[in-house]
């Protein structure tokens, strides 16, 4: 896919220096921030240096900062969290054309090798060397200054705000997700969870042309939320017996939640989708017998490949809309209030801006 | 897929008693029509009886009229034409549910064998056993009551016209159409031919989420229309290289005409997807290395399968639009001006109506 | 596809009049069996009556027989059981070609309905209404005659015995399975369980090309028979971790052991497949988090489409060896040791012949 | 895939010294070599310096050879020839395992960039940048030493030859052929053309499962060779006609021939596939009705990806004979014999060895 409907303008002339150190929020241990000077990054061949402009806070950001891992992965040193984010070029390494310093953009947070059998087949995201901002032992984004390769910042137009650019990392997860869930014109899907993913994910699912949209969540305010954002049903699972309704197409986690997952599968049809998105325990019961006399097809995802053309398309055409989930903005001295925003039922979705 | 957005209502106390006799426009030779009396059928085992209300005039229509075939299928007896239609269930044969009378429905034209290898394998359109209304021999719709499968008569919710519920049959071909032009959020799309297809199909991929529709047509007032129904980009191919435009991912020929089609297939970027919709020679030339060296996947569209549920959900949610591209309307003593009316160039779709 | 490779003899001259009742060896009970007289049904339309030959006895057989019930499906009335078959075509119904009568078939033992969402889909196995031998209250074919649909009996060439005739319908079941897993050549492959089914995969993954073909079972004879039928290594789970084992692109498990499973799916590397063969508990704990961080796809069997044409030509070029399986042979007098036959370790496969 | 079966012996202790210099057959002109001394390069980053064993002669060789071209590729500078390649690895790069020196590879003779959308899409084939051995302006095999990526140099087992390990390349355009024409077991395929393309098609089809295998050339003795390589049946093009044979689900071109193309493509069936893998004109006819009306999928193929796990694993377990088709074997000394060695009817495949 080849989405050009961008209008960039290309402000050069306003480039300031770039400094040589910068101010960093760094997570020196759990629960613990600490700003930080840090020193600016050079970008080597093909990278690019981008000045950061806006940094979504992201669930995983939350459980590095309250857990210190997220499964196998463990920060054992003091690490910048934050990896969805926008921002502009200051400056381009070699092999990057020297005109894109200025360019406002979008940062696809994964630096994959290139070389192994997964990125030779397309699927860089599942790189064995990959590096992914604010993954252990990969300094994030709630900085001033981060580094990219340059294939990884990608332009947005003029239209499109700092916040919507910076969001175009948990929409690229939603649209990863509804193509593995085959999501087409007059689908019908099953979204547990009306947190940040299940509200995008209503979102996307949409824009692909679902027909019925049913999210399901434990609190009222949540799923009236789900509703202004394109589910055309919500349901209280401790209300409704969510595996009993009518049969959908497909099915999305979004809670890492054993029975939601267990209830939302037993609600798809024969060879429906399930997309298993909510981060929960390493392994819990799946109802095995309706997936196998069904034929249905289970899969998680592990970030994307190929998506920031798409988003950037959903997002212009209007039909996914990404600033009205912005329900807070904090300064980098204020990234740890940030963090907590999710202990107001009312917050969906907290912004960063490091400068 | 499972669109379940109907909103039904069965009105069986105003049902009319069915007449044993009914008036049909038929073809009884190239350009000519006669009304005749022709006995009203009887519904078999899961056959109902469907009392037309409207019928989209086709192109394929209007082309066994004025030559009497199309290619391998020739009109060797009186015929009645139209298969883009919509009514009202009248009757129901053994096995279908009687509460169904009264019923609104949109008729998927088709009557497949369902034993086949093709009908086994989910390809139903392509059964070498079909019988297709109005493809000789087969009658069509220019008349008062047709029989159908009853799984070819398909609920449409009250909010959907007569018209647009005949309409969603060319709808159906954009559908099958963009299913294997592999159109989703993002692609970029170039149609050839600003006729019914050409509108529809620019109206479907903006629904499929095309983020840059490209159209080409050689009259201007058909660009103008392209325009209004979901093109991004309109093109004259006599002034403009369409061959040399930014490469688009997919192209679909609405035209059948060779030179469209050469440089659209042109257009195409590497691994990208060509769909021939518009019917014109049997063998003409197709630029094959073109084709090969960027791996190009080329196919064509015959009907649809499984199409009617995501084509009631696309004219539900107004993400397409049938009614307004509605120019013309005529009653069963005036199918022939139906047929002509594409001498009109401000024409784009007649209805005829045989109550 | 279109294996047209069987030489077919038709020899109608010899068929001998079909009797008005016949003998059948039905299940009365949990672990009970009554040989009784039954009329030999008549064939309807689109049907043939086919004289019994071989049946191979399935583990489903036997779970039936020993606790009267698989999951929902309980055997309430006393029902023949019996699904794997092969015979001669003894009567044809109307709409079929009388000169049938007299070839050598396998039976397909699927009665789809045909006009539901799922077969219009060509997953007719997934069909709403199915009827499938030997599953309740469907009689299977433990007697001398049965009814089947025309196109699901299936032509055999003369080469092939009656015993392989009847085994295409396990070996169809590895092809179903082998096209899920997305086995080709160069594939490595995991399969848990070296009884009938994971021997009939392993000769069925050789076949399609599987580079690596791994197969657990505790039991050291059953692993000398994977070694014998196309495994490349074998594994005894007790001493191996085989979780730990060189990641495989597909797994299959054949055993329905939550234990097997939960390995064997770790044993997938990223983007590979897992499908779900043996029948076990309801619901049990899968590895859900290596399943989403590898992206790894996984589903399961129900029967199978369109498989016989393959399964014959499988078997016609020695790529897939049935013969060679079978172990034991029973009269309908035996049926009752042939259903206990897997207590020896050294059976594989029993059959039983009607006549 | 991963294939895994290399019994692979690096003897590192045997390494002689790599020279400054090599001689190589350098094309100068149309139709004319010249032995020259070249520098021998030294590997970059990630890159090694392979010894050359074995050079395939293909087609694509004599064309530059006879003709300065093919379609837009011009030779313009002198330049070597020769892409079908194996040999020994002498000297590696920065970033490669210094253990790799001593290693017996097969060359995938591609140098994508890695960074473009096509390659980070899977199809590094389709590489914007892509340098590829013998293709103007980059130079190819017919010398001592050649460079390439690491992970483009393929170990092959100690049981191959250097000329099958040659012939790999082939192999791994009939791979990418099977892959396009969705052959798999029980397939029924025709291959137009029983030149060297042809008749590895023929073979990889039948490893791939197909039933039955239909080959088609105006001469006898290359339809006898075909028959020894795989092909069920051959036909004489101007006796039979071929559009008339029973329908096929998969029709590959190697001849590049029009007429050839046209009554293959009318030969499949509906839904039935069709690769392009003959090089011929730019443009020409093709019976686009027949293609529509059966909606066949119908591509190209543009060398490959992935392909060199499944040829090895093919050549190893004997599926596939490569040294079976090597007629003649010619040195540095005499390459132009080798590119005229298609005059003899019985040439199949000739091998350079430069060493």
């Amino acid at each position: 896919m080849s989405a050009r409907e961008c209008e960039v303008t290309v402000v050069s002339s306003d480039v300031e220096k770039t400094p040589d150190t910068m101010r960093a929020s760094v997570m020196t241990g759990v629960g613990a921030l600490r700003i930080e000077d840090r020193p600016v990054p050079t970008p080597g061949d093909h990278q690019v240096l981008v000045e950061v402009a806006a940094v979504g806070v992201c669930g995983s950001d939350v459980h590095y900062y309250r857990h210190g891992r997220i499964g196998d992965f463990v920060v054992e040193e003091p690490m910048i969290l934050g990896h969805e984010l926008s921002g502009r070029i200051a400056a381009v390494g070699a092999g990057v054309d020297p005109t894109r310093v200025g360019q406002r953009v979008a940062v696809e947070p994964q630096h994959p090798c290139r070389r192994c059998t997964q990125c030779r087949a397309g699927r860089y995201n599942l790189c064995a060397h990959i590096e992914f901002y604010a993954t252990p032992p990969i300094d994030g984004a709630f900085c001033r200054y981060v580094l990219t390769d340059d294939d990884m910042a990608h332009p947005v137009p003029d239209s499109m705000s700092d916040d919507a650019a910076a969001l175009l990392e948990p929409l690229s997860v939603a649209i990863a997700t509804m193509r593995k869930a085959h999501v087409a014109p007059g689908t019908s899907i099953l979204i547990a969870g009306a947190g940040p993913i299940g509200v995008i994910c209503a979102q996307t699912a949409r824009a692909f042309g679902a027909a019925r949209i049913v999210v399901t969540d434990l609190v009222a305010s949540r799923r009236e939320k789900a509703l202004q954002f394109g589910a055309t049903e919500v349901l209280d699972p401790t209300s409704v017996d969510v595996a009993a309704i009518d049969p959908v197409d497909a099915f999305v986690d979004a809670t890492g939640v054993p029975a939601a997952v267990a209830s939302g599968i037993k609600a798809v049809g024969p060879a429906g989708y399930v997309v298993l998105v909510g981060m929960g325990a390493d392994e819990y019961p799946l109802p095995v017998a309706h997936i196998a006399n069904n034929e249905i097809n289970l899969t998680g995802i592990f970030r994307y490949t190929d998506t920031w053309p798409a988003a950037i398309h959903l997002v212009s055409s209007g039909a996914v809309d990404l600033d009205a989930m912005v329900t807070g903005r904090y300064d980098l001295e204020h990234v740890g209030e940030a963090l907590d925003s999710d202990s107001d039922p009312a917050s969906l979705k907290s912004i960063v801006e490091p400068r």
